[in-house]
């Protein structure tokens, strides 16, 4: 019987954070990575490190990651899309190193300017760089689900990927739906035709609820026996190179809809709606979470008007 | 094997527009009824034959009723709460006539201020009344998923109150989440416990998105053998005995994904979006629907800058 405990990866303080458009201070990144940390959410994406000019809200990765809080239960992931970056990040003792390729040719073009495989070849002195180091490798595949240029992508091809990625020791696959085009019985198709090939590979599932499938996604991924999911608090994020796309799917309604189920995550939902609510103020926007705004499930309301009766049975 | 066609019974008209601030003009209303329709909405929930006191928007039921065009594919619904309105609906010549009581005691003393098997009783009249009319009767279980003033609601209530539908003579039964409670598991389990009971009764589904699950709960409900789902233009409705709800599942985001997933609804998805868009001018404020701001996932977009690479594989 599979396990009933689902582990969030956060992924605002990067997905989320890179797409402000004013620049998130480095108190607030600190304070929400603490925050999340707090809640007891077991992995935090915590930056990335790209290039200043390529993602200006990145450049203080190092410093985000000197100082936070680096709580015993959580695992710190930063992004890293080159050996440079790779160099850099391991400077700042990460526990895991997030690599990430676009399944779509076009997509990664427009995101890495390189063809998919060519990133992947290039990800080789990486690997190599971080084998040995104690710092786990992760391996991200985005457009996963469909690219916005190109349209659907072939399975066959994400497959591909996966391999690749097994061939350079990631100790985990990420399938990435990065504009929010996967529905749920695909979800179900590409997460079986991986198992099917590599049934003990631990894969991680990063949906966005661009079109408001988002937590049907999560759904779909729970039936096939996925327990790794990315969120992002508040439900910031987007990505810069997918014109329309809103945010990823949001931590605290996955939280909320996976304890409603039963399931189990070890986080504080409560922490993390008042981190929310404080991320909100701090960035001067209304946030797309939905907990946040109607309250849990949980929460009743008292009866209108002055009527007292008997509670239904 | 099940059949992979999805019935939506919009209920904009009613559920929405019930709870919109301003009074929505009849020429709205009409306007929005005709667009469902030709966009191939199998069923229409048009309006509501409450007292004009208890919900003003309602007030002219029976002006929306006689204005609007009949399209021979659609079936035309109306809520009815008590004889009064069901003598009124019956001269305004429905397809079909929804009851609806709450599951939970207090939260059919807040919406009819009476109490749940007492409001059942009260439906035989109107039963008898309708019976040999042609009208089709079906039957509305409001907080079927919890309540927001007392919290859980035995499932042993809900099939207690699908006995007493069936014993008025209704053809459907419609278990609704008036509040967006609903979590997947439970949908299931809900559905499941009432099947078990009675394998050939129609079940509808009635969703809110108040927590983000909405979408969820349809592909859950979908899982289980369950093809009639009610949904909203643009996302629109709420409850107004339910504080903090937001709005219904939104329609064309509901017939998006079905469509994505390959799931047959005889609806016509870019109509839909035009509609709800056209709706979004006409009710002054944004709506929550996604579909309608980020495009279809068929919707492809430009590269950026003046690349032009292979398309994948």
């Amino acid at each position: 019987m599979e396990s009933n405990r689902v582990w969030i990866r956060d992924v605002a303080p990067r997905d989320g954070f890179q797409i402000e458009p004013q620049f998130v201070p480095l108190d607030v990144k600190v304070e929400t990575i603490n925050a999340l940390a707090k809640a007891g959410v077991p992995s935090i994406e915590a930056t990335s490190f790209v290039h200043p000019k390529a993602v200006p809200q990145m450049a203080d990765a190092a410093e985000v990651m000197t100082r936070i809080e680096r709580y015993p239960g959580t695992t710190y992931a930063v992004l890293v899309p080159n050996l440079v970056g790779a160099k850099r990040a391991l400077e700042c003792n990460p526990d895991q190193i997030n690599l990430v390729v676009s399944a779509s040719e076009s997509h990664n073009r427009a995101n890495l300017n390189r063809e998919t495989f060519e990133t992947l070849d290039g990800f080789r002195d990486i690997a190599s760089l971080i084998r040995g180091s104690g710092v786990d490798l992760h391996g991200g595949i985005a457009t996963s689900f469909g690219c916005p240029f190109e349209g659907s992508v072939p399975v066959e091809r994400v497959l591909r990927v996966v391999e690749r990625y097994l061939e350079l020791g990631v100790t985990a696959v990420g399938l990435a739906d990065t504009t929010g085009m996967a529905n749920p019985r695909q979800v179900q198709e590409i997460v079986e035709a991986v198992q099917k090939r590599w049934p003990d590979l631990e894969v991680h599932l990063h949906f966005h609820n661009t079109r408001g499938m988002g937590l049907a996604n999560v759904f779909a991924g729970y039936l096939s026996g996925i327990r790794h999911f990315d969120a992002s608090l508040g439900g910031i994020g987007g990505c810069p190179f997918a014109p329309g796309a809103t945010g990823n799917i949001c931590t605290e309604d996955t939280v909320h809809m996976l304890h409603e189920m039963g399931i189990e995550t070890q986080i504080n939902l409560d922490a993390l709606i008042s981190a929310a609510k404080r991320l909100e103020k701090q960035l001067g926007h209304s946030l797309p979470g939905q907990v946040m705004k109607a309250g849990k499930t949980s929460d009743l309301h008292p009866l209108p008007s002055a009527m007292q009766y008997e509670k239904t049975e």
